[in-house]
């Protein structure tokens, strides 16, 4: 199915209250106190906002709060966007790099921290931008998650 | 087909000597002068060693020069190694990471750089351990990779 | 590729040692000190053990110490021994209620614990019969994980 | 295709009266004298209602009982709701623990019952919580399942 | 994976033995005491044999009955067999029966038993031959299976 | 897609008019004088009417005339209904009947018959129900195919 | 798998034997009385041969007959040599008429012969090649099957 | 998605004309020019038609010139039509006929013609109907392609 | 889901608008100062346009520049209009030539620059049409990429 | 499979002649006469050599020539070798511009050409290097292809 079919019912509200009012994401993020990946995320349906969160967002955005609050509550059904392997250039890269160096990643976090995983649920991340002296840009994405020790039973 | 068959020829050589000599990727990593997650992906045939490289290797593990040499020589077939989605629960996180917020990291990366991706090959990455107050280990992946724009043509 | 070759090296020396010694899962997880599911993970090497498990069950099932501690060093790679979807029976019946009441499960998971999921890492599990007063043998499968609530960030 | 095209006829009706009536599953259940994951079950169309509880369901909802009867009329077509793999974390998790247990929970299950599985059909589950003395939560996902012996021909 | 290596260990022995012997399915389930259908079930490792049954094979095929009843012991790991859709056109055929029939059966069952399934464990088979009065052959493929019923919960 | 876009244009009009009326597929088959399993497949859109039929069904189910009878017109598209492998937990059993017994149907058949296949089109089924002596209900798919042997050329 | 591992034993035998007898598939059809398509797919494992047919390839092609006959007997298990889609170029034009002019096929079929489908297996094959005046090269390929009416129950 | 969705948008205006004039393929054919194949190929959208024969077949079929000449301008998207492998039992049977052939057509057009392929392109298709003296019927599909030797480079 | 389905906002008012004007995509592509295949990319989601390039295409097409300008604006989800492996033949001769050819070009360009990959995003591409002595027509796609080692960390 | 089992039987002996020689494709290209990535693709199994070309290559590589010469009698079964989508980031960058701006090509090709396609058989390519005044390296891939407009039938 298509993107448009996958996307929850409070994107089309979110996106275009947006650009209405010609907010970044980093610009909303800031009001409402959260990461700017995370404020992407609820506008994709893959994060959960709290009810406060909820009637911030629609503060900063100028929608119907009583509309948004009930569009954002209940729980995210997160994943159901994306269709993998993406074909999406920017995001395939991020796939590839999962497809590239996973091993190599699971074989350092093993020898660092033992039997386990990182969680992806305990978990932040965010997005920077670098300008190196050459004039270069270069994104750093960063993975924080805990480490979660696989049980003994 | 299974792992043991996607392995390149490497690495039986190298995870063997690396078992034998009790040495870590971290270990090999400093004396080779490269970072431990690359050390990890040579020894799974997904990033490529100079010559110099694979003579250091040798040295440090202990093995054949010339054997390893000519296991190295060549470039890479990169990606054979990884059935996708993965099945393995470590590897999982990260590609439910790509599958949750990959939506969320283009607008931001959008955003912030305009229509392009994030390298996967002018690309590098590193692998951190954090302890918190309270003694919980969290594990940081950094991806770093240059920003290029789509050529307008 | 066929189950066989997708077992890990350890799995003929120890189901041959457990077949000659006639010996039961339970037998052998009284024996370690560990949950007979966890037991039969290890042989299909789906969990891990200490040094010391790999002693053990080395005494136990009468197989060279050394040589099975090797098999066992290292981490698992966990998920490589199934093709999904399941095409055995018993095994495609545990599928089957993921597939028919995993909305359900999330429903009911939300509703109690809020936004989250129930780990599959800090987690245990375990195997019970039950024959009900008509003479029925009934299979009891008990999933205990922790419950991760997803981080705000 | 999308999540909402995949929800059977009764669940927008059902969801939304839920919510208007500010109920849990656990509320509706206690009423209904069934269990919660029965109760949501029957919301995303994975279990059957009687005539009397589709009655009861439309007493406790306060929506048209003929409307919801005849929604709830006839069997449902399990399954159809759920893309597998799950791309949900929470559901994946689960998923997960059939991918990684499957084989053991089959030796395990053949030991103590011989040659069969454990039924779906005849079969309930239930979820519970738990919290520990450290203050974490603990979800307990509990299968029970006949066992069904391969019949011998 | 190629059929020869997904089949199970005694398939070869029972096979070249039937040959040399020249016996027919039918001649062995005769001796047996078994269906045919469960005796060739038996040579793809889709049926279980008690010991007796183990040893009987081995009298009546005149191979070693400690080899075979090791082949033989354990429980099978059923469906490894088979890749689907399958390509094999006489197979094919009863899987489009069940593509195109799958609903109507469906419809059926349910309306002659309420809610619930068609058990294939506690479940028979056979095959039988017709000649018509123009000479056509036909073949009679009858499935027997337990009704269960959905348990209430 | 889901189930509902795949019906066929005359399933609502069947469906609706079965219900209103209050009949089983086994009063319309006696009606019709043809199998209750092939009337369910033309509510599927998976048999062919002639336009005695369609005109009968009408009747029997008091629907207009024309309007049914152009929806049956032309030629069945077989198969569209149903995603392999099935969901539905009752069709799944058909479908895993298949994946287990399927070498042994060819195994037993190629003996009984020679080198050829069983029609799927010069084919017909029955559902029958049986009750045991205690109480057990079981369900009886009988297919009979025509045989067809491959042509020499 | 490769195409190698996916062939049947008959094969090198065969293919073998005509190099160095420098035999076309048409020298050894007219031998054989049999058409160069049957033989070509006898190599292949997807055409059975009777004893007699296996006795006159092994005199045609020089090799030991009891060696042949024994890996020509049995029932072939056709289908196994190809994965689909077909990669190889030639073999991908002929799915590709399937895939474009499937329906059109369909629609013509019914429209002459009424509801049914034209055997796979009452089927005979045969190449042509044609010169037209301009000295271009044409492949025809015929396909004669039986037709076979759904039957009506 | 369903054969409805996938269809191009002449194929409602096409079918219903067709139907209300009760005209046949052929019929349209022989008015058109055109072969049958090529008729019903152009009504699924998978052929092209000039605009000569946009002009004829709105006549023939009695549909608005513009409308018609609007919906079969531009050059068709071959292929969307048909999900593969078909469902469709009497497609399915050419997608056998290729799945079981396949080598052996390769190994016979390389025979007779040397490195090359069959164009789908530079191709021609024909249906005939054949009844021998049993008064069986028999389909008869041609495929007649060019000959493509692959360039030396 | 189909092609409509998947194809951006902008697409239905760029088709019409050119198809009204009698525009080719060289005729679009001269007035905007960019290549033709990037035109017709942005027709189809693929490419982005600056402000300035949507004003340019709405004076070039006659359409409302407001409403085009919104169309356009944001950043475009590349590749969602294709699904893999593509069916329309055109496209799947690209495919092939990846398909049979990959490997190749990989050695060559390794060959050539060493560790690294050609750039699909610092990329250009042109169609051109060449007529030889004997009057054939000829197709020559040029891909230009940046070439992009891979760092070395 | 792996790479390695997908090779064809000439590729070890090629490769390995090729690196003993310390020859690029370049070189084996001039002393052939062919094109370096046609060269690749020999060793590749995707492209056909003459008899003369098998002597040639043996020369050149100073390996056996009879043996050289049976390892490539025959005809390529091209494709093989790559599964798709391409894991290899190299590769998977050419399979993107497909997904990219597959149908971008197919609009600009039937604008300049009409209905048809481009021809993956009559075909050739070639790779370049091009290296701009900042001293970046660009590589250029042409595909040059006969167009071949689809017959009217």
């Amino acid at each position: 199915s298509s993107l448009r079919d996958r996307l929850p019912v409070q994107a089309p509200t979110l996106f275009e209250a947006k650009a209405a009012k010609n907010l970044t994401f980093e610009d909303i993020a800031k009001q409402l106190g959260r990461n700017e990946v995370a404020v992407a995320a609820i506008f994709y349906g893959q994060a959960q906002t709290t009810s406060e969160d909820a009637e911030k967002l629609a503060d900063i955005l100028g929608v119907d709060k009583s509309k948004l609050g009930m569009q954002l509550a209940g729980y995210p059904f997160r994943g159901q966007v994306m269709d993998m392997p993406p074909k999406e250039p920017l995001i395939y890269r991020l796939y590839e790099i999962v497809q590239n160096y996973g091993y190599a990643y699971k074989a350092i976090l093993n020898e660092k921290f033992g039997d386990g995983i990182m969680s992806a649920i305990s978990f932040s991340t965010k997005v920077e931008k670098e300008t190196d002296k050459d004039g270069n840009n270069w994104a750093i994405i960063t993975l924080r998650g805990k480490w979660l020790p696989f049980s003994r039973f």
